[in-house]
């Protein structure tokens, strides 16, 4: 990647490392054992704010919530507030009013105007919040929130539910002279999950960035990142990105065309990746990342299809977990993608290893395609000399603790 | 189903119960096992025919030969031979040459026109038809051939690759009053499975109908059954569908409009559906065969998409195994179909359990759920009110030996 020299990578930092930032996180009593299950992100200044949302029909109430005060607040938020344990999904008329609750309990604690504050959940679907707890909860947090890097630990514990390890990034870079930082913090058992009620994300800045932009930036990075990783096709009643611009680094207002944008942009496209292929690493059972690059499509989108669609294969995903060479499933999966594709000009690369050259299969050693297979991350670069399209896609293995940790989960 | 008085199923019966058809099996060494790998019907007129293929941009070599002597043989065959344990997919231009081979050598076998002969393969993907067995194996085949029961027996083993059970079924009605018999055999391990180059089915019948009513009937037919199983969603390169009417039978020749076509096709209709879902129920690993019907959908064809969408979950078909009444999977699973839902009147029934009204939970008995799940057969019932809309989808449940088997298949 050239375009990591653009900015630099902060192992130690946390989301919040952006000046302005403030988080933290306890345990009010969702989950049944004594692990943090609620948490806040707090910013001492008004931040431009952007965030997407599931696609799925069937919205959690707390994104209507988070939808509202975004759009009202001029698109800036001080506070968001984030359960797990419950996903406040299905929930009817109660729910809802549950979520506006939150919002006003946080906003009722930090300070704020309800408008200031987004609400999300994660957890079960189909059961009401204890408002109680929750309330007590919120009313705990301002003493939970720090600027350190343990806020950022609380706060990342408290969104987990059943992912293996946090997951967290942080980067920075200069504008205008001045350094920016750019972190981010996510939950998401690599499956998308339904009944965990999946991904949350969230990214926090303190480059100064107007609303829109930020909004523009946003959409643009999660079709290359966040949407690209595909574990079982799932797609979840609560998935959310947002991300908070404090605009307290200094220097000018970023947007299309100023001099640092195109490494504010890969900077912030980093941070997205980061988080996205930690989820996919931390699929539910998974014991490795599988990273599918696609060239030679007739455009980007046909490269992002093709490759979502391979990397969402079952039988390509059962192959890698069994460390079998299996290109006949990859060209398989790229031919029903339904994308425009030469049947006579397909390459296929596992790591350095050719095994398919102009469609035909090609003669490789299998103790090495099988001693590359059993690495903690497995590459299939395919090449449809076709066009100028390209995409990478990210998800893992299917292996027998997919099976056993979904045939078993809610009972 | 009140259609069913309309014909009824003969138990016995085969693809050579028809008349005009025999049918046969041998094995001539594709298999390393000695298990039939070599097979053919032939009908002793020409017989009408029809068929559907793969949607996969990767099409094996011996489904251009197919569509070929059918389209230049005014849509008249009276032969289709068919290989297992070699797909002859992703084989290039000595593929193709091997198919038309095949076709060149079976028509020689029975004395006909090479574009009265069908050819069909069924295996692993990448690797060249070994023709001196092929050929050797055709030249026995008018030996192999019955019109016994016995005939159709070989037959059906001659097609299968890891099917559990070989799948035929034979229904008989009464056009003009003379009695009409239809017949189909199918190959399928279930799951949708690309290296081994899925699904052949094959149906006979004895009707007189003309060949682009029978191609109509074919393709209506086939969206209600053979595209409503979706086991892991993957397309394999071989696929094809192949019906052959002799019109032995005796009465007028068959239509829309005919006295008798609504049977005719309602017999058809079961004889694919029968053969889709066994497939579906012989799913690699299936411990069970999962049934989606969708109701209150705004058309059928949403209808469609949304319960396959469902059938085809990981984690509704993860949940089934594990026997977990787990009703947050299926909402979820249905409001990513991309079809127009009203997110708050959604019924969901597991068999006679109703598990969600107006898309609220509601309480049910848990042990009543898991007998329930734990037997052979799961339906799942899911009413939108939302239109007059409806469809049904079949699958299985994503089981250990699903994973055991893909994972290892190949090596």
């Amino acid at each position: 990647m050239g375009v990591v020299s653009l900015f630099r990578v902060a192992p130690e930092g946390g989301i919040t490392a952006p000046k302005g930032f403030r988080a933290g996180g306890l345990h009010c009593g969702l989950k049944k054992t004594p692990r943090n299950d609620l948490g806040a992100i707090v910013c001492e200044v008004p931040a431009a704010a952007a965030a997407v949302y599931t696609t799925n029909v069937f919205q959690a109430a707390p994104l209507k919530v988070t939808r509202e005060s975004i759009a009202s607040g001029g698109r800036l938020l001080r506070a968001v507030v984030v359960n797990s344990g419950n996903a406040n999904a299905c929930t009817g008329a109660q729910g809802e009013a549950d979520a506006y609750a939150m919002r006003a309990a946080a906003a009722a604690a930090f300070g704020l105007g309800e408008h200031e504050v987004a609400v999300a959940s994660t957890g079960v679907i189909g059961e009401l919040l204890p408002m109680d707890r929750v309330s007590a909860g919120i009313a705990g947090l301002p003493a939970a929130l720090a600027a350190s890097g343990e806020g950022a630990e609380q706060f990342c514990q408290a969104i987990l539910t059943t992912d293996l390890v946090k997951k967290e990034v942080c980067v920075k870079l200069d504008v205008d002279g001045c350094e920016v930082t750019i972190a981010g913090a996510a939950k998401g058992s690599g499956m998308i999950h339904p009944n965990m009620a999946t991904m949350l994300a969230f990214v926090t800045t303190d480059a100064a960035i107007e609303p829109q932009a930020l909004q523009s930036l946003l959409g643009e990075t999660t079709d290359l990142t966040f949407n690209m990783i595909t574990v079982d096709g799932d797609t979840s009643t609560n998935d959310m990105l947002l991300a908070m611009a404090s605009g307290l680094a200094g220097g000018g207002e970023l947007a299309p065309g100023h001099a640092d944008w195109d490494a504010f942009a890969a900077a912030f496209r980093h941070v997205c990746e980061t988080l996205a292929k930690a989820i996919a690493r931390d699929g539910e059972g998974a014991t490795r990342l599988v990273e599918v690059t696609v060239t030679g499509a007739v455009t980007d989108g046909s490269a992002r299809a093709i490759a979502k669609t391979i990397v969402g294969s079952s039988l390509v995903k059962s192959a890698v977990f069994g460390a079998d060479a299996n290109w006949g499933r990859i060209i398989a999966a790229a031919g029903r993608a339904g994308e425009p594709i030469n049947p006579e000009t397909v390459d296929i690369r596992l790591g350095h290893i050719l095994v398919l050259s102009g469609s035909r299969p090609i003669p490789f050693d299998e103790d090495e395609a099988l001693a590359y297979l059993k690495g903690d991350t497995v590459n299939i670069f395919v090449d449809l000399h076709n066009g100028k399209g390209e995409a990478t896609a990210w998800g893992c293995d299917l292996t027998y603790d997919y099976v056993r940790i979904n045939a078993a989960y809610r009972t």
